[in-house]
């Protein structure tokens, strides 16, 4: 693990690069970057540039107007500083970032801006970016996740994409695929604006589709608010309720071990293994949305979210080495099944619905996480409903035929409830058992005969749930081969053949983004031509020129 | 270039690793590798093992067999070999290759597996592999391009993808990408079959959907005629005419000019530009299929197609260094559209069905060529339907507004006809045109209205055809200061770009392939861990162990 483990864990008071607002129904986010706040030394994030510490406030504060906040139904993204809104990624934390942590850090900011068009598409909490100066790079990709892009119209404000021509990398974050799928720019306009480092200004860039508004920078501000305060007008959050506190996820690392209260990760660094273990609910679940609004955070399913979350980006950014998540459970599946019940029953509350699509959002991050991910079905496990989208999004599953000897735990069952058939989409917008199932898509609806049935591992080999179904004589070994087979593998292999493995059927930009569109920039990563010693990411701001290799591969 | 080019060109009576022969309207294609006939020095070919000269045979044949023989409705792919079917690209070959080559090796034996695809699907000359022992890496995925996969039933003959746990690489030729997208096979079993070496066999290998038939050793041959058979009998070719004889392409190259007759290649070493020159028809097209069928290969289409695409074959391989392509033209548009007008009347005719597709695919190459496209439409250029699909193909087009001082020809036009609205999508399963305008759905039917009409520059620029519209004055500069700037970018960084541009809206098997995969697999031959003096594709068979980097990125 690295010394100082990277904390994803901070709240309002604590930013240090952003300011949160709220008034008459907006919230405004306000970048105003600390240049002297790096997450790491050896670089300053001047001109409202960022490095992970300052995408991680972001992502807090997004998850937090959702949940804090339901009068909110829109808000504006902006920035403190005159004439610049934000240069983007900073080049000097790029150049000095191992390629792990540059890959590691691209993929979390490419699912904070994913999770920005969650909530302007399912939470009716609509996102506005207000750009009053230069937009370039990752600025300008922050942009494109909103749903309206406002431009100060000052003959000097504009949009770029500067990676290719000033560092001979991709934008990372989404901004080819979101030019050309998301505002539909057409392919000869996005290669001009691509390979122009000084961007796109004023009436070309409307006309381009490159943004939506032009407005005379003296009426920036004010035409904002209008048309953010317009935008909240017409959302349908309830104005009149309160949301609920998130308090910091509690954890304790010791050791080897990171304990939540409803996770424990152990680590096993011979193995190059992490055990999640997650437990299911002590007690039943409360009574209605009523009772889960006054539980608050304490509610069951999203506190372990918000543990399980956290876990995850814990091991992806200091756990690098540990390339392997084995996921098991323990706990009662009827109350694990009640919980789900009770999610579908108050699907339409405003706080269920965002219960709901945080795990989602919890469980694609899991589906884009580049380790391997083995599910173990044991007796004791809990994995119905909800949780069995862990076993669903498992590279493989083991489920114990019977019972372990000298154990006197009844031999393992899953269940499958109404929430795997519709509220957990993919990337791919199809649920995990429609992606699992596609040579047999009659088979879904054979599948909901099954919801509420325990359902023992005979049946669950069956019914095709499942992977392998060892008896306790094979078990051990077989879950050790797979793991030390796992760790004997090249993890760069296994990161590819899994991003092409998991993500069948239907493609969509999200899948697109994760899947060709990192891929390309994790190529380009690795070539010298950008991050060789003399390579344009290293040479960036030295004067020196790079001399590139010319084959075209 | 490389001091002996690769040619493309070769013809069944010089095929050194191929078998080709017809009966009953099967052809059998049987795989018999000379180990000693590699393209390069410093390898050989066992156990059928491949590299791009197998691999240009493979292509050869599966061109000629639609195009020479409309009588025959089932290809069988199998191995003379006794019990190995194939065992995949030759390793050392690649341990050997440099990472351009390996790259562009991998996309023109990716087209020909598509090729294969279009000829099953399109020409109802449906490909079906028998495999009577290993069918290991490339060789399975050879099959698995194949319409129906039957296999020994012997309990040695097996499918396997053994790339990553042997050299810590992806199957490179759509391997993950049909297992889990073609042949549906459920991802944990993919999984399991990927990490498995010795591959899967019998019947789990039928249960997993890996093959589709078992047959008893003794019966393969038997059973494969018989169900080839049946399947050519069913095929709506007509088996009562004769094909058309495919000579060989003829070319000069003469210092850094390749001259064929309807296309000159100009390469600039010092701008790494080459310039195609396409020539439009000399005369009127003939009046009916009858009269093409009796040009044959001279006729003006299919010569130009068979021109094109080996020039661009040729440059890809051995002219990496040039960067840029800018596609030219020169004739009489009117009788490119009167070409266009006899392929639209004769649609339904074989042959003119077989040309038709067969542009489609040139132009699918030039779309995922890794080269920047620059179109340029002057005066004397005949931009029009067929040929303006290259325009379209552009990553940007320039078109002359007015004339060149001091000539005398008149200023361009370009022209659309019904080809530019369907027969040629590109392989998101859009036309280029469709595409182009996916912000603006309606403009398609809007420009049919445009259908035979010339369109100078300035209504051009209107309807969004073209990307920028120059007079002279400013013409010069621009066009050298695009080809300038694109020949001091890194060369990888635009290959990424243009990939993630080039593809918008849907996506498909196809542009996985090329888009996600290879993107993956581009990353994966970059890393030390395949491909650094102790990776695993340098010591595969030292017996020496790789030392991985463990980092997850």
């Amino acid at each position: 693990m690295a010394e100082t483990p990277i904390d994803f864990r901070t709240a309002p008071d604590r930013y240090r690069h952003w300011k949160l607002a709220l008034e008459n129904g907006v919230a405004y986010l306000t970048m105003d970057v600390n240049e002297d706040a790096g997450l790491r030394p050896g670089y300053k994030l001047k001109l409202n540039s960022y490095d992970l510490g300052v995408d991680i406030e972001l992502a807090d504060a997004v998850q937090r107007l959702r949940f804090e906040h339901p009068e909110i139904g829109a808000v504006v993204i902006r920035s403190q500083r005159d004439r610049i809104f934000c240069s983007g990624a900073n080049i000097n934390m790029l150049g000095l970032s191992t390629h792990d942590h540059k890959v590691n850090f691209c993929k979390f900011t490419n699912e904070t801006r994913l999770a920005i068009e969650d909530a302007s598409q399912h939470s009716d909490q609509t996102y506005i970016c207000s750009i009053n100066g230069i937009a370039a790079g990752g600025g300008y990709e922050l942009a494109l996740a909103c749903e309206q892009i406002l431009l100060a119209d000052d003959g000097s404000s504009a949009g770029s994409l500067p990676e290719l021509p000033l560092l001979a990398v991709l934008p990372g974050t989404g901004g080819l695929t979101r030019l050309v799928d998301k505002r539909l720019v057409r392919r000869d306009h996005a290669d001009f604006f691509c390979t122009t480092a000084e961007g796109v200004r004023g009436k070309r860039a409307r006309d381009w589709r490159l943004v939506d508004t032009l407005i005379p920078p003296s009426k920036l501000a004010e035409e904002t608010k209008k048309i953010a305060e317009g935008v909240a007008a017409k959302s349908k959050r309830p104005k009149d309720t309160k949301g609920i506190a998130l308090p910091p996820v509690e954890r304790t690392i010791d050791g080897d071990t990171i304990r939540y209260a409803h996770v424990t990760v152990e680590i096993d660094r011979e193995q190059r293994v992490a055990r999640f273990r997650v437990n299911g609910p002590a007690a039943a679940p409360p009574a209605d949305a009523a009772a889960i609004h006054a539980q608050g955070a304490g509610f069951w399913p999203l506190a372990l979210a918000r543990q399980f979350d956290d876990a995850m980006m814990h091991l992806r950014l200091n756990e690098t080495e540990i390339g392997t998540w084995v996921l098991q459970s323990q706990g009662d599946a009827a109350l694990v099944e009640a919980y789900d019940a009770l999610l579908t029953k108050e699907q339409s509350h405003w706080l269920v619905r965002e219960i709901v699509l945080y795990w989602k959002r919890t469980l694609k991050r899991l589906d884009v996480s580049s380790r391997s991910l083995i599910a173990l079905v044991e007796p004791g496990s809990c994995f119905a409903g909800t949780l069995f989208e862990l076993v669903l999004a498992a590279d493989r599953s083991y489920m114990l035929d019977g019972v372990f000897e000298g154990s006197n735990l009844p031999a393992a069952t899953v269940r499958l409830t109404p929430m795997n058939f519709g509220p957990y989409p993919m990337g791919n917008g199809l649920t995990r058992l429609g992606t699992r199932f596609l040579a047999e898509p009659d088979k879904i609806d054979e599948l909901k005969d099954e919801i509420g049935k325990p359902i023992d591992a005979e049946a669950a080999d069956e019914l095709g749930l499942v992977t392998f179904t060892p008896d306790d004589i094979d078990w051990e070994d077989e879950v050790r081969l797979v793991l030390e087979e796992r760790a004997g593998f090249s993890p760069d292999g296994l990161i590819g053949m899994e991003a092409n493995l998991r993500f069948a059927g239907p493609e969509t930009m999200e899948t697109k983004i994760f899947a060709r569109l990192s891929a390309w920039q994790n190529w380009i990563f690795q070539r010298p031509n950008a991050t060789g010693p003399e390579g344009a990411l290293k040479l960036y701001g030295t004067g020196k020129q790079s001399k590139y290799d010319r084959k075209r591969a």
